[in-house]
């Protein structure tokens, strides 16, 4: 059972947690920390986080990047091992960042989501066999009409995992319509689809002689975060000082 | 019950039909034409066509442009509905093509698979509910690494149905990666994947609020086209003289 | 344009619904109805429904069974067409139902989502070329794993509306395990997958010869139903009195 | 380079993998042994396997279970590696296989698809991660409409796989239509869809808080067992006496 301090805990992820940790038996919240405390948590809620006293074992933060100073100080002098989800950070953070893991444990990640980071460790074993194998590899996310970038910061880091498995062999690929030839073996085809609200869909395919396998993520909401920033705090608890990334609670 | 004569049986589509007809209850092979005579088909085989005199109701053509001017000589003579599948005819083939058509049926589609026909139609209707309330569409298509042309044929005849249906609204956009903006309503995304030795796959998706509408064929192998072959001698028993083509079958 | 009343305005279909009419350009929300007038949703809010004067085209139903007398009266006395999306009416509500309609236009459907109605339309037109032609039909949904009943009441709708397409031919099968046997071309087989917090995916499958074609809905969140609710308030502007319902709105 | 000796040549799967070596820079045919010798191969064929004194690294045997006597005999006699793909073995042959692994190594699997074998062992590492952390797992299986079993031997396969990394939780179920009630966490459903010609294909799901992984296998033709037969040759190159399977091939 790890005994959690929500940081943000009536923010919208503040309140995703909140429900998934109400049905988690190994995890509860024991106290919350946010600006505003205008709702029924079930927890007590502090406005100033220097007046919790509660008992934890870790604490989460999405709330925002004004208040991350006085977050890393309350963990530091705590001990409290961080789940630091909260983004948007200035260099100095992140430099306070680094010098607070060096007096508890602080875990930080690009993605928080248990899959996506699942999928980055199990990819990286794929290719060892597959695309050492001769398989082709191709990506294909889909993303809603509002997105900027394509491709996506994910289909990035997948691509990136496979190509760092494969000794960076690849040329990533966004385009085939200019060319009239066949794909080369050191290609990595990455297309970007938008359309509607999609949250965001990633497919990873490795396609061989006659067969292909294929890796999907498919996330439904921005929950997707709140699930694995549970799961690190319970990854966290009682360990030490330090630096740590979603790859290390996939182990 | 169809009576078909089979030009062309001995080579791979003429068997693939041959293997088709005989679960079909509705089709029979009366008669098959061929240069070469090694198979034991359970029908007459004919070296020569004009030595041909079996009764039939329509001859399905799955050889060679050279052994096409016979073969819509013989149909023109013996007012006998032609599915004519062989490619690479000339200029002057296609001409003798609608000449043969002012005696009897003849029906040539650029795809004569039954799916990808069937979708052809259903897009436009999914079009005029679906695009017209707004959602975006987006086509993704996979093929084999061989393949020299990105996006497929079928893709931008997908994507030309659904154009047509909408007023020719679209712009189709075939990389995204190289600006940074949202999607314009006018953009129609088609994807081309590469990998491995896929025969063919095509999935068009209607994006809107929360929710996604997708329609996908998938083709194992060159024998989707005898499957529509077959469908097509079925429609063309009986018909009078004139062009179709695979949108008359789907009717 | 239409002018649209919305009942139920602050509950949470009817603050979804507030936001896709914000973003159409062919549609208005000029007045809200709902118990309680707690939020700022930029056009005025009655909270007895009497009380409106506001001139409109037709008014959106998602508030509560027991809202709906008064509904159903406004409708009939001001000659207002209405889409009625709530559910649990009990069966002297349903009669009135009926009596309404006889004064005013009325639309109500199992199932508001735009693309599940698509789909049922275009599966029968689907049928009727490919299960004719021999094509087997299977359905997979998948759901969340708090959901009671399997298949899903939307899943029994697209087999229904195959069957009768194709004369009722199919008997729906839920088991294979328990049998070893080939398939009959009588079966329509249904699975039901369960996991998660999946919102709702129907898949249709129509099986050949190395070809399938599916059709594929898959919802995101219960907005899908509001976006529904929306096009038929266009469709019923100026509509006649009468029942109608989301095939009629399909077109 | 992996010298391979091809015993079966001039069947479907030795015909298969003599096409699948020839675009291998990795591996050569040096030798066939087949009882007919009706083919041009490129490469020596042995009707009689005791005449072949071809040097090589390993033999594939993809003939028949009447050969398989003599096979083993040779590869025993030569300390010759084997991959033995030969299905509907006897006891007696089953015996003399473990015997013959004293003196050279023999692989034998199950399912000799690179893909799947690569899943099933991705699969325990995914199970440990997401099943452990409460996501659902569900399997859906898709086969043609011939197929007497149902659910697949591989999907099984797959379920037990997991099962297994989950200190066998799991319960199996194939039907969920005969009950009204919630999914039960120690659930595993398994999903057959039949229909057409449908090859073969997996998909493995783990549900999670708005999010689903998915694992899935696509099979195009019986070719992917020619492709894992390849890799398990050059696997056993140089390898020590013992009984080997594909899971040491991938690692």
């Amino acid at each position: 059972m790890v005994r959690i301090i929500m940081s943000g805990c009536n923010g919208h992820m503040g309140q995703v947690i909140s429900g998934l940790v109400e049905k988690d038996a190994d995890a509860e919240i024991v106290a919350g920390i946010d600006i505003v405390d205008n709702r029924d948590n079930g927890y007590p809620v502090f406005t100033d986080i220097d007046a919790c006293d509660v008992e934890a074992d870790a604490m989460i933060d999405f709330s925002s990047a004004k208040a991350t100073d006085k977050v890393l100080e309350y963990c530091a002098k705590k001990k409290l091992p961080l789940v630091l989800c909260t983004t948007g950070l200035s260099e100095e953070q992140l430099a306070k960042t680094k010098e607070t893991a060096k007096e508890t444990a602080v875990l930080r990640s690009a993605n928080m989501s248990l899959g996506i980071n699942t999928l980055l460790k199990l990819l990286q074993d794929a290719s060892k066999v597959l695309a050492a194998a001769g398989f082709d590899v191709e990506i294909v996310e889909k993303h809603h009409n509002q997105k900027l970038d394509a491709p996506s910061g994910t289909a990035l880091a997948l691509a990136d995992s496979i190509n760092e498995a494969m000794d960076n062999q690849y040329e990533y690929i966004y385009d085939r319509s200019q060319v009239r030839q066949k794909r080369d073996k050191k290609e990595l085809g990455i297309s970007a689809v938008r359309g509607g609200t999609i949250v965001g869909e990633h497919e990873v395919l490795f396609c061989g002689p006659d067969e292909v396998i294929e890796f999907k993520h498919t996330a439904y909401s921005k929950a997707v975060f709140g699930k694995g920033a549970v799961e690190a705090a319970k990854f966290l608890k009682g360990k030490g000082a330090g630096m740590y990334d979603m790859s290390d609670v996939i182990g």
